[in-house]
């Protein structure tokens, strides 16, 4: 392992290499055709990406949050790589101290232009981002390697934020159809994207999805060790993982999910459950304690690893192996034995000043999801929580970006801080680009509704603005200011095509004849000139005189009964 | 207004009359393609319906609430009267007392055929039903003119129940659409269905939808009232509202949304709304009071509509004419002055043994969503709770079915009875067929995730089947225990079509070499053999040893900061 890790130039002859295989890529549409009067702009010396979006009669336009990255670019070339000279210009001190990670300059009370860059997408003050950082309630996924990056940062103080998982399979898949996941899901939203891939050309998809990602990647090390060993859990080691680990934290992954928490004691929990194991790492690592009668390698090893992390600045993402996969198994002990473990594992990470947040499930019906947000606060320190959903029933497959959005809204509400997306095609097979949107935008609705119910400052001002041009019937606003202004328009192309229907001051649900927003103009008319306040007391005049007149229509409480 | 209401034959002639202009109507496709190895079974000398769903591996087939109605019946013919015999068996008791409804029967002691039913389908005792419908805790919408129906009951000591919106406007759709709206939303899992028609045709679409319908039908008779008055709110009265309430009694309507607590003193509350009125209802009534400056006809007039109602046993359902329309306006004065108002009615209704639910918002964000149910609750004596969504986000037209499912499981886990549907056409258009099994979808996973929270007995066994049928790979049983057995079937044939892949144990999410599941099977192998019990003794010493040797994992609380 370097001590001084690669320039990310030398992967861009590799990138090229790979272009032969897969031209002509596919592409997406261009953004205005997504989100139509809105504009790209940056703010700040940092150039911290945005969209503004445009109004009609005279409404200041509204500025939100922006993961679509650079747009336009060839996949060949890969994203511009704005973060190499913020990452030379502290290269001197992080060799010194043989610490990269973004909390160790944190709590040196450094604030790194990936700091300031959050703060600025956030709203909030650099030293805030910095402090809650140093103490681990937020986490900044950076890989030095990574430099194509546009800074994020994951914390219940902060924005909710969404992953979407990608990545191909031995049966489903080509570089190039992950690559347009890639580009679709941030053009939705997704702050955060995992490349799950598990089949060929692993190494080969990873860099062509890091060198074009501008949001932080995330991957789970484990499938390709397995790949490694031919898919014998039982031939895994410890050197085969960090081989692994290294050659991921080159290509600039930005954090690794770890099943470090499935020990060995915790495995015959499992066995009475519905729907056992369902974590394919935890599973591959259960396999491996149980063909050595060992303990995990990973808990053993774990400091080995928190050196290697520190190095790349790479985040853990500490794995729950043994989540439950089914309402029948949710919040048992196996399950919160080894959150428990987790938190252990985050105290050790923050020891070397290497970032972490804890995975969390899965299935979990309504009633419990509190106590999932409770326990992960209790023993993992206030490290940020990334929960899978949670799904809240089994009896939708086909459906489950629903069935888990209203698990995923509720744990964002009480404090979770990424929710991974789940898709229509959740246990049915993987995603396709429809389904990758779906999904996309099912957590985004989760996402917001958790910020507005959290009381995030600002999260409100789109609601607002998009139910005042609602009531205006500013009907391209309230499209454009929607989560898909395409959707939108069409759905109501669908009933009232004619493009007047676009400035019409009725809709297709009351017709033109009558309209009850119409009528609120007129109350707010009357009250203008004060013809309001005349009515309102004469009827309470004649309100009184009708009750007292025998009019009564007040019962005594339990008259009725 | 005659005394005693005629038979529902005479409406018969009317219909087929109608069939003249409608022909050839449409046809949904058969029970089992949408439900493959369901059986419609039949319980009890009430012939309560039920689906049977078989399972392979000789599981036992699972029993699930059934709201499908009577198949291949032609709509001109109408479905069987199967309640014709029940409620002239009371006629003679009903005409003495001058009142019809179930909570009349219930108060005096009586259970009817209507209650067994409900009991049967819910697996409770009849008198729990009888009492919770004498104490107003529950209601069983049964108009007597509507013979055809399935009864069922709306409380929250019950199953959680959706309601689905259909109805033609001024300016879309057709009586033959209407039916097959019907059809298709009950065909999903539709518990009530309310026409909310506003165009021409409205006499004539009732009576298709009422004689062709085996749920409840709800109304809100102040859109015929309008029109009948040429669209002129001002030009209401009593007479014109009686005659219609008259009309759709007549029909066999089983509840009215009655918009009887916009009072004039709330108007003005509603003035410096974002959305101001978004109710028609409400917005019709606000115009009518501003226009006279008098006070509600509804209200001033609420006895005279009490005892129309006990005469057919149409429940209320009082509406909120006031409910926010937007998170800006939720949980307002306006809103909730008019839900004490409803509060108030209730115990009059209840003087005249009518049935009565309260409906409720609307656009509601997470956090603001229980008070809503406490005050219901407090203000309204426990009568069944009704609500529209709510929606917890302004921001996704297209996807208000998604951004209403997290309000309406949420209210719904907290007691709220029934649930009305939100498509995602909300806010753009008319929900076409496809929209309509969307939203009754969503509807169904947030009830259903409900049922769960509360706990309701037998509700997770569903649940389980599928997980337990999950595990076992078992498909084509993940299929047929689904919502939507057909979408899961078709999901899965996207990524792995090959008819053996329904029986094979992998998925095109791990592939054929590595499978979580799998994995948990060798370890409940080893479980039983008793080679676990010796692993985890032996793991137990060796992890010892490890800590003891110096593997230290544990770090002392605070030695990280």
């Amino acid at each position: 392992m370097p001590d001084t890790p690669n320039k990310p130039e030398t992967t861009t002859t590799h990138l090229q290499l790979a272009a032969d295989d897969v031209t002509p890529l596919r592409k997406i549409p261009p953004l205005d055709q997504s989100f139509p009067r809105s504009a790209k702009i940056t703010v700040s010396d940092l150039a911290v990406p945005m969209r503004q979006i445009d109004l009609d009669g005279g409404e200041p336009s509204i500025t939100v949050y922006d993961t679509t990255g650079p747009q336009g670019v060839d996949p060949r070339e890969g994203l511009p790589k704005r973060r190499a000279e913020w990452i030379e210009a502290r290269r001197e001190q992080a060799e010194a101290d043989g610490n990269w990670s973004q909390m160790h300059f944190a709590r040196k009370g450094v604030i790194t232009p990936e700091m300031r860059f959050c703060a600025i997408r956030e709203n909030v003050e650099p030293e805030f981002v910095r402090s809650e950082v140093a103490r681990g309630r937020a986490i900044i996924p950076a890989n030095i390697n990574h430099p194509e990056l546009e800074p994020m940062i994951i914390g219940r103080n902060f924005l909710v934020k969404i992953n979407a998982n990608i990545g191909n399979s031995a049966v489903s898949s080509s570089i190039e159809e992950e690559v347009e996941k890639l580009q679709w899901s941030t053009r939705w939203g997704a702050d955060t994207v995992m490349d799950l891939s598990t089949g060929d050309n692993i190494h080969e998809t990873r860099e062509w999805i890091v060198r074009n990602a501008a949001v932080p990647i995330g991957t789970v090390p484990i499938y390709q060790a397995l790949e490694k060993v031919k898919g014998k859990a039982e031939d895994l080691n410890i050197d085969v993982f960090m081989d692994t680990l290294v050659e991921q934290a080159e290509q600039g992954v930005d954090y690794f999910t770890i099943h470090a928490g499935v020990l060995l004691r915790y495995i015959p929990l499992t066995a009475k459950r519905v729907t056992g194991i369902v974590s394919r790492g935890g599973s591959i690592l259960a396999k491996w304690c149980l063909a050595h009668h060992q303990e995990n390698f990973l808990y053993t090893h774990f400091e080995r690893i928190c050196e290697l992390m520190k190095k790349y600045d790479v985040s853990f993402s500490l794995g729950d192996g043994l989540r439950p996969g089914s309402i029948a198994d949710a919040n048992d002990e196996a399950q919160f034995a080894e959150l428990r473990t987790l938190g252990e594992l985050t105290k050790i990470a923050w020891k070397h000043d290497v970032q972490v947040m804890i995975e969390g499930p899965g299935h979990v019906p309504m009633h419990k999801i509190q106590e999932n947000m409770t326990e992960q606060l209790e023993h993992c320190h206030e490290a940020p929580f990334y929960t899978l959903g949670p799904l809240t029933t089994d009896i939708a497959p086909g459906y489950d970006h629903i069935t888990s959005a209203i698990g995923a809204a509720m744990i964002g509400s009480q404090g979770c801080a990424m929710l991974c997306y789940v898709t229509p095609k959740e246990h049915l097979g993987l995603p396709d680009r429809q389904d990758v949107k779906d999904g996309v935008i099912a957590y985004k609705i989760a996402a917001h509704a958790a910020d507005l119910a959290k009381g995030h400052p600002g999260a409100q001002d789109r609601d607002d603005a998009l139910s005042k041009a609602r009531f205006e019937f500013r009907w391209r606003d309230q499209f454009n200011l929607s989560l898909d202004p395409e959707t939108a328009k069409d759905f109501h192309d669908q009933t009232l095509p004619a493009d007047p229907a676009k400035t019409a001051h009725f809709c297709s649900m009351c017709g033109p004849h009558f309209c009850s927003m119409k009528l609120t103009q007129d109350v707010r008319d009357m009250e203008a000139s004060g013809e309001l306040a005349e009515i309102e007391q004469g009827m309470r005049e004649k309100a009184t005189e009708f009750r007292e007149g025998g009019g009564e229509l007040y019962v005594e409480p339990g008259a009725a009964e």
